[in-house]
């Protein structure tokens, strides 16, 4: 996880349990058959919808998006650039000993070495992008989906709370404290959902903008690559992706390191 | 139903009739005219909305979804290739005897060997994948609406519960007791809205997605057949449609039990 | 209306009645300021926003939607397959007297019997189409609008009848008796909203769906004329818009009494 | 403006206006800080995200549409066909001198008669379109903003009213007289909202959409104009805008009055 | 900052304010862990969606918006004419020694004078155009989020107060100003929302129209520089961008200071 996140999640917590502190007693806020109702409902719900590989599969994909820092489209630009000199000095031939660790771009070149035809190579490439959008938005959807559920038990929680509250109020005494039992469902249900299934989502929505940029680059580089354009014209089509203020210069096209510099 | 989907159900209801139990009497929670009222209601303007017959197609394909288990795109990219080889050693009248118990991928079939124009046989089965999409979003839409009425007529309900204890307040000591019958509907309409129209729903939307999917990747393996493409530049583009983790290594084009395989 | 819609609609007033009975006065339950409130808003927000004339337009189309009951796509199917045959045999100028009684049909035959260019007669079906769909829209438009003004007048309604109680505080006893009247408009708003205008727009909506299912069948038939395809190439485009379940065998190319089963 | 919007409007405040006094005082609804939060706060957030310039002439916009009727299609289609006929006989240049009130119409026939070439006044015409349909969208957007703002500063004025008298609750006889003025504010954001904001927006957004079909007529015809189609065909095309029921018969091609008619 | 908006957001402060006063004290609103509850949440929840940096990136890009004015598409219609007019005196390469304050008007004559092939330069435009759209929107985006995050922990914190305040009903005296104090995290929450992060979030929005219009203007005119267009079709094409009432009349294309006037 980036250190940014870890401070944000951590601090907005410490001010939350403070401000809980603050006003009294922490053990109000615990009650077993509301997070009975919570998690179990959130939970069911989420495995009815989806299945339980599913949920699975998300939740990892989040851990590896919280773990991994994002990629700066700049290394994909001169990535592509190195791709493109490559196959000017060497043929199309000699993308296919390329090494990268990205599987798209191994991809790529295999591809393009194996001499596929150029309306294959794009269709396929743009099939990839699109299905992995696609999962990444099935992904994103589980805990969207879990930011919908999440609220939705605590408030039939709450419901649930009044009802047995009204249901003996003859014991007038006991009503305090029986409704703030109630409201705790609605609080775990909205804290759930605010402070950790909303925000996992929107950044898994951001890294998807993000990753579909490079592998746009990617695609474009590789158009360009089979199009035999020249470094300046493949640099000046890549940058445009990124904004002016961070695009990184033109690399020279050494030729000595340009395959030891990766 | 896959084993997944039936603990997530079983054990959600669990949890929030234990945590019910904890609190007091479960019969607190049986009121006949809150249940016919959101019954009533929902069924009302759902089959206003549709008509009965669109309302039990929708329950038919709801339940048919639960108790079959997601086809694997593996499977349909191997049997694409198989259609493949076939097409290639036999020529295209060969498909007309295939043996497969996919009605699309029939459909597929047929068509080829029929000898059909390129571009009638990508406008037919291009209809058949939209009016597919259309079909499901409708079976979904029922879902949808049902998840909106179930919840407003909860709160009508409890509308009514409410005018009616407020009428007759010269009786307070019985006003908790009221109170709790009126939020029950509120509580019978979200508990059906959040516990099964809305998971189905969901269900039916993901199931979609994964069937268009498959599709596809009959649709272009439809179109390789007549493009008379080798089996290694169809196996990269249909495999194309699933994650690089997931995809099933190229099949070897063994003819002897390929027709045989499935 | 269709017998399923009809039950609906009773079986749900009658569930909700029967369920106020129940509880108590029915007469508690009606008021007049409440229902001017509600009622005058709504109107007035909804010609406000569209005009007298459209209002009323939009009413006549939901009563002729009730009244007609819904198209099978199969008819259309067979009657362009008819137009087909007739369109072989006696040449495309044989169309220009086929008897039909819908308007689009004759339409499609009058523009194909013109010998007009086929660019034209395609831009002129698709407009006519579009402009069909975006008449539809504004049609459910207004209902939509409606189901969002009444339960907006009914708040109303009770933020007014909760001032006034609130403001005459010193005489506690009528207070339940106020609240109840108070919180009677927002019944009646919500009451219009969920049982009355959302049904009617979702109806209107999937009747449009299905309409344009029918008139893409006949666009897709009238190309297939113009360019002379054979029937049952015909038949196999354009079946496919309708589920293989429903869908009819391919009707006998009996040239005899095509032109009188319809 | 027309009649049936200012009935509209009358009778709506009117009903609500007498259901208030059925009720008790009307001057219970006259609050001066209230006001003050709701008008200050909506035109505070609504200049800040657009400018005053943009709201002021969405005012206009509002104004103009509410005075002006809306335009027939009808008239459009003759007008087009009237200019059709005109470049039939007196060739492209002839255009340059109709006489028309819609600026659209005027820069249709300038562009025509300059002889430019018909990819750039396709192009112009749709841009012209688009930029309208854009510029439409913004001023609709700053009421739809407005119907947003309205309610939240009303709940902001109720919160803060709600605050005030609890903090000072040792006087509980004032209680509900406070509490009536805190959910006045509501009540006036809810009836702005309600009443002003989102009829002003629905009535700009319909408006558009009729305008849009009578541009689009426009367009259609420019484009038949430079293919030099017959006055048939042309009618043909551009009536499928307009519903069946609706659409004038073709005009007579009478020569001798088509340059005065209008 | 305009002044308009200066002028907009103090007395829309100005009024809240002084409404407040007019009830009551002022100090009543001032609640530490409330503002803790309300600020560290959004703060928390934003950081983790995002990253610390892309919110600090928004927050520059919001502060630039309001400190710069908007652009007035005219001088982009002039700016692209005075570029058609030194391109067609000076052929293409005279556009290199063009000065410009416009990084994108820079690229776009360097673009040219480098003599690219034309669909590069067009694919390397609209690049940037779209690449520029999704950078506006994922700030947006920030502040939007922003505007759903903190109503939703003010509620959090009165949830929390309100626990709280029933737990400890045995001390009923202190109960209005517990719950004075609980209501005040929704107020902090939805202040927020309302008066800061929506009118920023509308006025980013708003401001990426603007500066669309502006880039599409460059784009077309770009085009026309290539296709050699006379001054007066470019005059033409480009000005539909703007509405009839706000377009400036086609500058006189007096080569003797075109260059000097900006």
């Amino acid at each position: 996880m980036d250190l940014a996140s870890f401070v944000g999640i951590v601090s907005g917590l410490f001010l939350i349990v403070s401000a809980i502190i603050l006003g009294g007693d922490v053990h109000n806020f615990y009650n077993a058959p509301g997070l009975m109702i919570v998690l179990g409902g959130t939970t069911a719900a989420t495995v009815l919808t989806f299945q339980v590989g599913d949920v699975i599969a998300s939740f990892k994909a989040a851990y590896i998006v919280f773990l991994t820092n994002k990629q700066d489209p700049n290394d994909m630009v001169s990535t592509m650039l190195r791709l493109c000199n490559i196959s000017r000095r060497k043929g199309l031939l000699g993308l296919a000993d390329v090494k990268t660790n990205s599987p798209f771009i191994k991809r790529v070149c295999l591809l393009i070495s194996d001499a596929s035809d150029e309306q294959i190579i794009r269709a396929t490439l743009r099939t990839e992008i699109d299905s992995m959008k696609m999962r990444h938005f099935i992904i994103q959807d589980v805990f969207r989906r879990m930011a919908v559920y999440a609220p939705a038990f605590g408030m039939l929680g709450t419901l649930i709370g009044l009802i047995q509250m009204l249901s003996k109020l003859t014991e007038p005494e006991s009503m305090g404290q029986a409704m703030a039992i109630a409201l705790l469902t609605t609080f775990y249900g909205s804290l759930l959902s605010t402070m950790i299934f909303l925000p996992i989502a929107g950044k898994l929505r951001s890294r998807t903008m993000l990753e579909v940029i490079n592998l746009e680059i990617a695609y474009e580089g590789a158009v360009s690559i089979l199009q035999d354009n020249n470094s300046l014209s493949v640099y000046e089509k890549l940058s445009a992706y990124i904004p002016k203020a961070l695009r990184n210069p033109m690399p020279r096209p050494d030729s000595k390191n340009s395959r030891t510099r990766k």
